[in-house]
């Protein structure tokens, strides 16, 4: 099958095996690939993966034990965990020891014609949805990971570094629980984009933002904690969202000096992504999409996903 | 009058003035002050303080408008707060934007004849407890905030990374709460030392401590937050409690991954430090003593607490 490869280097290639899924998994027809921020880490050697990349995808079931699921538009929760060890069995199935991680850890990804998730896994897409905005479930549901961890009460000052998709995704699900939201980007292109429901905008950190009650960190770069410890009130919560694979200088003095809390925020459940869109159907996803290029041109994709001025960009396998 | 002065070097003079306390405010004749690692810090270079160091003492008022607490034998918060900025009004009176922390920014320390603070920052204190437990209280109530920051239900396994005086004290106050609470230090003596109602203690982090539900990370060193964030699990909480004041490279993907939350902790209330000792009087921070000098003698006393076998180390005023 056709698929890119991460071996060090990333290619195209036509040779690839078709996957046969095990028992209880699902062998899917790959329609759309996201790129993801963590694609982009795993090029300069995050989790030293090798494989085929790719974890944000909307396909169609072709293979599977159970009959139900053949010709099912899905996607899929990237997460592949044993059901067996303590975290698993302490309700933490995300943070199984033995996970695997659809292109990022041990298994290989939806970059391809093909690729393999259990079952259990999957969740049907909706008829009204459509291929562009599937393909951002995954991103969704790791926006809506952020407000299952926090304690909201609605009356809080958020600010979100980054105007990346995952930055704009998170300002726009916080927006549904929060009554103010303002996204700091330094992209006119991209902040215009994040207007929506009444989440506010800025160029560049300004002053008047400091002393916000809770700061969402998805810049995807090292100085982003620094400015976040900076914006955020004493006592109030910095959520790090960018996974950076390199050591950054850091005196987290100012951190137990003013109290703050700085909580990690990974992948978040499906369930949580649909039933927002079924809540805000308005979502505006499809704006996110900056461009979507044919698997064999992959290697562009990646060059324009890795342009400042990119949103999300798509491979599709049609 | 006699005193401790850091301008750079740190040195003992005879030629300082009595503080005069404004309106409000009451002078105390200094009895004993303790050496924290904060002080230490100081000679380094936190916070820029030049001034008297110190903010751990027991002293007896001697000069106050309210006559009630003059002869009083006190301890006293330290921060110094407006009472009108922003967070002041929120109840956060710990971070005032305006506050002044004793023997740390803006205001004199203890390590003097006399020092001053608002009657409101102080305590009487309790004929039962000696001056070598009351020099603790400061230390103490920091411990105790830890409780206060975290939702604990008392079957966490708690990990304490440090065998210094806070480090120990934390341990003690969290074994309060919670049933499995183990400290890990270097120092055998200090490591044996730490041993009280349950408290287990171990030389060196072994991988049997790994999977802590919290780690508390008292080393002092810029090593304690890598080891805290590998000790503790999945979705687990770190309360950072070292103020470090140097950059340290570090590499946050793993808490991100981990989605483990990193508290600051600093200060914390002596009322419930207090509380605290009512409810165990048998608490034994007589054990946390290492030695105490003449204030004539207070390099040497700091040149005592800089050794790594060092616990408290007090300085006496009489």
């Amino acid at each position: 099958m056709r698929a890119v490869v991460f071996d060090g280097d990333l290619r195209f290639s036509e040779n690839i095996p078709v996957p046969d899924p095990p028992e209880g998994w699902a062998r899917i027809r790959v329609l759309l690939a996201g790129i993801c921020g963590t694609d982009k880490e795993i090029l300069k050697g995050y989790q030293q993966f090798k494989g085929i990349p790719g974890h944000e995808f909307v396909g169609i079931v072709e293979q599977c034990d159970d009959e139900a699921w053949i010709g099912r538009r899905v996607v899929g929760e990237i997460n592949v965990s044993c059901g067996k060890c303590r975290w698993c069995k302490r309700g933490l199935s995300g943070h199984c020891a033995h996970r695997k991680v659809m292109g990022i850890n041990g298994l290989n990804g939806c970059m391809a014609e093909y690729c393999i998730l259990p079952t259990s896994n999957l969740y049907r897409v909706p008829v009204v949805l459509s291929d562009e905005k599937a393909v951002l479930i995954e991103p969704l549901s790791a926006a809506c990971r952020v407000p299952e961890q926090l304690h909201l009460t609605g009356t809080e000052r958020v600010v979100v570094l980054g105007d990346g998709p995952l930055g704009i995704l998170c300002a726009w699900v916080l927006r549904t629980v929060v009554s103010s939201v303002t996204l700091v980007g330094h992209h006119p292109h991209k902040v215009a984009v994040a207007k929506w429901h009444g989440t506010e905008v800025v160029q560049g950190t300004h002053e008047s933002l400091y002393g916000a009650d809770i700061v969402l960190e998805a810049t995807g770069s090292g100085n982003g904690l620094r400015e976040a410890i900076q914006v955020c009130r004493p006592g109030g919560t910095i959520v790090l969202k960018s996974t950076i694979s390199i050591d950054e200088p850091m005196n987290l003095s100012p951190l137990v000096v003013n109290e703050q809390m700085l909580l990690g925020s990974r992948c978040g459940n499906f369930e949580s992504a649909f039933q927002l869109l079924r809540r805000y159907p308005d979502l505006p996803l499809e704006r996110l999409l900056t461009g979507s290029y044919p698997i064999e041109h992959a290697i562009k994709a990646f060059d324009k996903a890795l342009n400042p001025d990119a949103l999300k960009v798509t491979i599709h396998l049609n």
